[in-house]
């Protein structure tokens, strides 16, 4: 039995998890990241314990602790070497943690934790199982054998930051052109705007007067109605996001492709278009080719994820 | 001690190889690649055995056969699914070769067997090694913990048909806008005469009439004698080979990416540059770079690269 935690920018989030991946207990508390970074570790402890007592158990019986964080990792270590969300630079977290609950504890990327989640409840055993997550930027996390794949450094699995269109718009990440300036929400709602701007005629003013703002939902809520510019806009997004898995799976040829994150409950009025043009261009013609499907833990993955770290042999 | 074969469109190359991936002998013979493909295998097959014998062995000295072979293949059966350069489709080649010379044989993509035989003598034992190949396409191969890395369908490593441009220059793969579209010799060619058109006056022109033709050399030629169209050309490749490889990082975070294929005879020229944007847009600031280095074997790198595919545990 393990403990899993996902130490988000707002919540911490917690889960008694079964060695099956199964939530037995689960509880969030609010993170309030600006204080002291003794004082969240200290909560996520506390948080954890009132989960094992909670649920009829004693520390002894829990045989680890996973921790997802945002930012770079260095997993061997339990450190997080930068997070900009939970303002921690080279933090022993694992130490720090053991401090308060003194269990085995292993820290890796949120993402990497989510995509270890995802792979325990949708992933077939896969030997190859690649999780893309749509939101606010585009992450995401590759499981080999059945374990995180990491690269020599710990940084691996960043597929938001493949190139899309080498010199085109900009990215967080200070590159040009990455996958996630084009197929992210927040790429998503500067394109609909964008195409508002040009189409005064169009549903999506509507829309997103009702909504009281254009979001990621704007344009596909007008192209479903029928409106051309939103359809536009809808299909010039999914040719993004279609064109960034072929780049993956001509590199990587997932087994399993899993789609996460809010976009993804369009579900296959995304996801059909996707699998067509990957289908249809992806290199091999010869070949099975690999599935493509959505995600199905969402806010669960990276409980269940961080807990199957924990279990990680 | 191996038997590797290179099967190339032009050649059939063999070497023995040691265990340690020393070519002990070598030799080639035309492939004639037009004839019936029972008798290519047939030439393959007694190139090898005259290289045993030359060498003083006998057929029961060699532990097994590897064999490179461009197209798609099915690793597993030893079988050519299809080859567009040899022309065979579905073609049991290991079954076929053992009917002339009796011994272990595995068949692989020319390029994993490449990216195999680089690791061999460029690798330094690292976890992650992807091997690239700028020729007139783009090509690559991936080794994960010394062994290639083939995907669940043997089909993965193809670098070249990453994205690098959505909706791009056509590719020969049918897709628009793949790297190798803009990073191969043949992009450059096209590039070159591009900027040829738009600027009679570059130095360009005189070194393309003394060649007699445009190729690869034509804007590396002129750029280093300081003509500034050409270094606009040679600066935008060196930029779309950059750009591939930190997708390619960003992705997998290899830890060596030796780069290969006749440009890369241009070494540091070419190097340097890449390394400097990929130290700066790769995206994990905090942790060890990957090396990117160049090629070392060229055209050896097939059949040591096919031996040790033999050899694979």
């Amino acid at each position: 039995m393990y403990i899993g935690i996902d130490l988000g920018g707002t919540n911490i989030a917690a889960g008694l998890v079964s060695d099956k991946g199964e939530i037995i207990l689960k509880d969030s508390v609010p993170t309030n990241s600006e204080r002291p970074t003794g004082e969240i570790v200290k909560d996520m402890a506390e948080l954890a314990l009132k989960l094992i007592k909670e649920a009829g158990y004693t520390p002894s019986d829990i045989d680890g602790v996973g921790i997802g964080c945002p930012g770079t990792i260095d997993f061997e270590k339990g450190e997080v070497v930068y997070s900009n969300n939970i303002r921690m630079e080279h933090y022993p977290l694992a130490v720090e943690f053991r401090k308060h609950l003194d269990l085995p504890v292993r820290v890796d990327n949120d993402a990497n934790c989510a995509a270890m989640g995802e792979y325990i409840v949708n992933g077939d055993n896969a030997g190859s199982f690649l999780f893309i997550t749509l939101g606010t930027g585009v992450g995401g996390g590759l499981v080999l054998n059945g374990k995180v794949y990491r690269g020599f450094n710990g940084a691996a699995a960043e597929p938001g930051h493949i190139t899309l269109v080498s010199g085109g718009e900009p990215c967080t990440c200070g590159k040009c052109g990455c996958w996630e300036s084009y197929a992210s929400v927040t790429a998503l709602i500067r394109d609909t705007k964008r195409a508002m701007d040009k189409a005064p005629e169009s549903l999506m003013h509507s829309i997103a007067a009702e909504e009281g703002k254009v979001s990621g939902k704007t344009a596909f809520a007008a192209a479903k109605r029928g409106d051309k510019a939103a359809k536009a806009v809808v299909d010039q997004y999914i040719r993004y996001i279609a064109d960034g898995i072929v780049s993956c799976e001509n590199f990587i040829q997932p087994e399993i492709t899993a789609i996460g994150g809010g976009i993804s409950r369009e579900g296959d009025y995304i996801l059909d278009p996707v699998r067509e043009y990957v289908g249809k261009t992806g290199f091999n013609k010869f070949m099975p080719k690999g599935r493509i499907v959505t995600a199905k833990l969402f806010n669960d993955a990276g409980i269940v994820g961080a807990a199957a770290i924990a279990n990680e042999k």
